[in-house]
């Protein structure tokens, strides 16, 4: 932690500043400069005192050196973690493919996606049961018995299967009928969510907030390790920008960025940043190009049809060339499909 | 609702597109242009048939002309609704102070700060008893026993309580202790909570989302409102930008935006936006002047020592100053402190 | 300059650092934490070194400890910039009103719109002869010609005249029939016209551009003080957001980071940000508690028949109920209508 | 376009608007609802009506239902441009490499990189000679000299070049020594620039302004096409949000945006986004995969020694590598490597 005093601060204000760092039990060190003094700080708990010294008058501004997590970090951990997902793995130099509808709207439509993904090569099968509307006049899943429906068709079809647990009054039954547990985007912030779909001790897929950075993305998953549980995988799906032509602004940067920094898979979820069916292929593909470890979409057997989201989700055919297409790409970073 | 056609698409194209809005059992009405047609589409239920219009491959794109929103919207109820909480009111031509530590720490620091507030003519007293933070390794609030601090604290001073309620296991015990349920930026859209917050008839107090557009603002506020629960003040507290000298944007625009758009009361709350102790007074005013029915702002006897948040939490000084700015900014607009 | 270097840098390395800094001619200041050495450097000229060290394979980051700009800062001037504008000034503890239509149209239309200011009180007299227009389609206002009237109008009503100069062909037929440059939002970093302009000394009105940070801003102004013009007033004027109900959003909290970090005067103009008329008069009185040296806003006799941005200019009634707002919210912040 | 009325407006409201109508020429047709009435408004100058039309008071809002820009569009001009500069072609099926130097600084330094370039199968050389920087105290570019370095080396190794014309100043001699103008993204919306740059019929590579959307950027174009010149190239390279793990971000989704509604070609600039060359490569690939018509990088001998922009230059094994991971993705989309 860096302290960087207000310029010309007397010589009784560097002295009281060290005093109070002294009070928090860190070390310091002195950098004079011609205008301006900085204090270097060393110690483990910066987030306690940084609020502490920031709030000092003769203070001009403290930035951290170091990342606020720590389980998450490359440097904690260096080798990529793989989670394991019923019979699939995710990470590594695998690039894994997650599909399905987005919401379960019957038997049958659950049927026929969950053989068109495995077909295709699929590796997990996706589905909502609970879906968070923005509206509450919106269509808000079938809940429990969507969740017997994947749950079913997953163990006939043969694919391990993620659905959404949008609060802990869903996670027992959550629990029971599948095989990942998914946080959305708007609860990537609900820490008891977070904490209690730890203790399941279930891989999770969590989603990256619509305005999260990647540390407060990285903190969350810090708050599912911190439990004990290490099988999380990232997943980028779009941020709010002023961009107009599009839903989320797909952040492929953030690939890159979670792979040096975190030891965590990172997966791509193109469907709900494109918001438009012609644009899930192209933005599927981006991610695999910068380094995902997965690809996410949504199938339907009729998007016509569908109860939700209808315009972004795949039609079988475009999936199959979608997962054709993949393969090369991945050969292109090093990976290979699973 | 309007259905926008592809450039030059085939009369077979326009006529398919006219039956599938027939069986929404929307009424429609063409009109026809030089090289685009367009549909109107008259009806009531335009969340559902949206979406399955703009998945037909003839259509480009369809544009709402109504608000998602019903019971949150001044065409609904044209009157400002004030909400009552204890003794105090928000709304209408009132401009109202609520103010109160960033958290409960103590019974000596709650009530000095309630003291202080009260003093200087403040309506509401606040305080985080459970408090969501970014990283586990944050303080996470004194809970239950801080619940109790606030309220024994608020009937000695005589003001009633505001405080944060993070989720529904928490739910019964924040509605003992407190007057008005709070919920947070991150929890906007967490629907379980708004709904069983509701359900509990407390007013509340919802703060907008960090990326929340208006429309999403006051859709979260209509799940309370479906419940039958009326009593909603909206909390204006900045936003997500490129910005980098503020923590977040307060988008002091969003203001006059509510007042026209709904008639639900709306607040500011400039401590988070600010970050910094000398940004919260300029911004408190500004949100006054742009329309606000009140300011919420943090205040603590000593910030330096703060457990949470001590650079933007006001002294007692300048909170009576704070409170008498905002008496002469308020005739501005044609409305009177409290 | 902060030289972060990465986890458990081997001594060659921090040494090859620390050597690569003694060829920039810097001091530097080691300290050694627990996992990470950061080394502290001293010196004048951080804009190019920065680069260089960050470019290092060892090094993780490098963080700027002072502000690139120096002209533009409170450290290099802490008295408040007045800047003149032929009988009026802007700045330190007044409160100016610049205001005309937003393109010059014919003699009559700013004539009355002249009178229309005076009466009321405002300072300066602003309007568009030329017009930087996003669409090739659009109306490009009547250049010299308009010139020619706003110069007549001003001497007429006895107000200074600000004009937009929006490249340097025209920068000499500006200078010659206008008492204020305003160098426009898209332009603000077009350096080429940032200089010429200076060069002329004229006083400048400096606009924020719509993604400019704070930073970029000042470095903005000091190509114009670099050039020996310290005549130079800042415009913050809305930047661009995810947010969808308004054009662009004010960003009330960059008057206060200005009036901090900057000696220039920063004024607000509400009525781009606002795209509406009735969010005008909220943005503008918001500006003023907020801090800002003046407000500039569009007025047209008859804006239903203004060549450009019609919606949001005020009629005169508004901008004299305008005037009178903010003379009473200028009070509460310790300034007065000029 | 289509004119949406406040609810319940009175049909003297409705009466009066298609008045106004009538007199812009439009034809106009009535769709009521149970509320609301929307009218659909049939022509062709919507730019200048629609905003007429927004300042009625009856009037709610005005939507546009045509795309703003006319010779830029899909509907224009099915069929893709290709833009010839010198031996080069880039647009439709091909994949194009443009590389250099950030700024030329040698003609050694610049000879290396064009050899280079030429070797690993690129097209063109690029290379600033004029350098606008955010800072008055950063290299500012070789200027004159450095065009006769670019010219001298493109003409040695046998690749046509592009350089960026900052302003018109220096138009004369960037057309003299160079065969496409680059505009910059702080120059995407200066229409003096953009319209002599277009009369000089050289083609032109436009950048994306760091916050414009997609029509903004298309009406851009549009200046250049409206002066008769149809070569032009787009960039997509980055934009401004909230995300601070990197400099810009990359919105690979304005690709397909572009390849749907314009036939002009698009490349991705993934160096300024990326701002650190770890993210170049993964970003530039996600480019392609996303349907990039071309890839811009800088290069550099040695990157740890250049005068801007170090960080982000590749080295040129890097680039070896970059051109053949590019081949391999090429083929994904159904694209070659020019």
């Amino acid at each position: 932690m860096i302290v960087i005093m207000k310029v010309n601060a007397s010589s009784e204000a560097i002295d009281r500043v060290q005093q109070e760092i002294e009070k928090l039990s860190y070390e310091h060190h002195l950098i004079e400069g011609a205008t301006r003094t900085v204090i270097g700080v060393l110690g483990n708990k910066p987030l306690r005192g940084k609020q502490h010294l920031q709030s000092l008058p003769e203070v001009a501004d403290v930035m951290e050196v170091s990342s606020p997590y720590k389980l998450a970090s490359r440097e904690w951990k260096q080798a990529d973690t793989i989670v394991k997902v019923g019979s699939a793995s995710i990470g590594g130099d695998r690039v894994s493919v997650i599909a399905g509808p987005c919401s379960i709207e019957s038997y049958e439509q659950t049927k026929t996606v969950g053989e068109v993904v495995k077909a295709a090569g699929g590796n997990l099968l996706r589905g909502g049961a609970f879906k968070p509307r923005t509206s509450p006049y919106s269509f808000q899943g079938l809940g429990e018995e969507g969740l017997k429906i994947i749950n079913q068709v997953g163990k006939e079809v043969g694919l391990p299967t993620v659905v959404e647990v949008t609060d802990t009054e869903v996670m027992d039954v959550c629990v029971e009928y599948t095989d990942m547990l998914q946080i959305g985007t708007r609860n990537m912030q609900n820490y008891t969510l977070l904490k209690e779909a730890a203790r399941t001790m279930k891989p999770i897929l969590l989603k990256r907030g619509m305005s999260a950075t990647i540390n407060e993305t990285l903190l969350a998953a810090e708050y599912i390790l911190n439990e004990g549980n290490d099988q999380v995988v990232l997943c980028e799906r779009g941020i709010r920008t002023f961009v107009d032509h599009t839903r989320n602004t797909l952040d492929v940067s953030a690939i890159p960025a979670f792979n040096r920094l975190s030891h965590l898979p990172v997966i791509v979820d193109p469907s709900h940043a494109a918001g438009k069916r012609h644009k899930v292929l192209p933005l599927a593909l981006a991610g695999v190009a910068a380094g995902a470890h997965g690809v996410m979409v949504e199938v339907h057997p009729n998007p016509e049809q569908a109860l939700s989201d209808g315009p972004q989700q795949l039609v079988p055919e475009d999936f199959k060339d979608l997962v054709d297409r993949i393969r090369i790409v991945a050969q292109a970073v090093g990976r290979e499909l699973d």
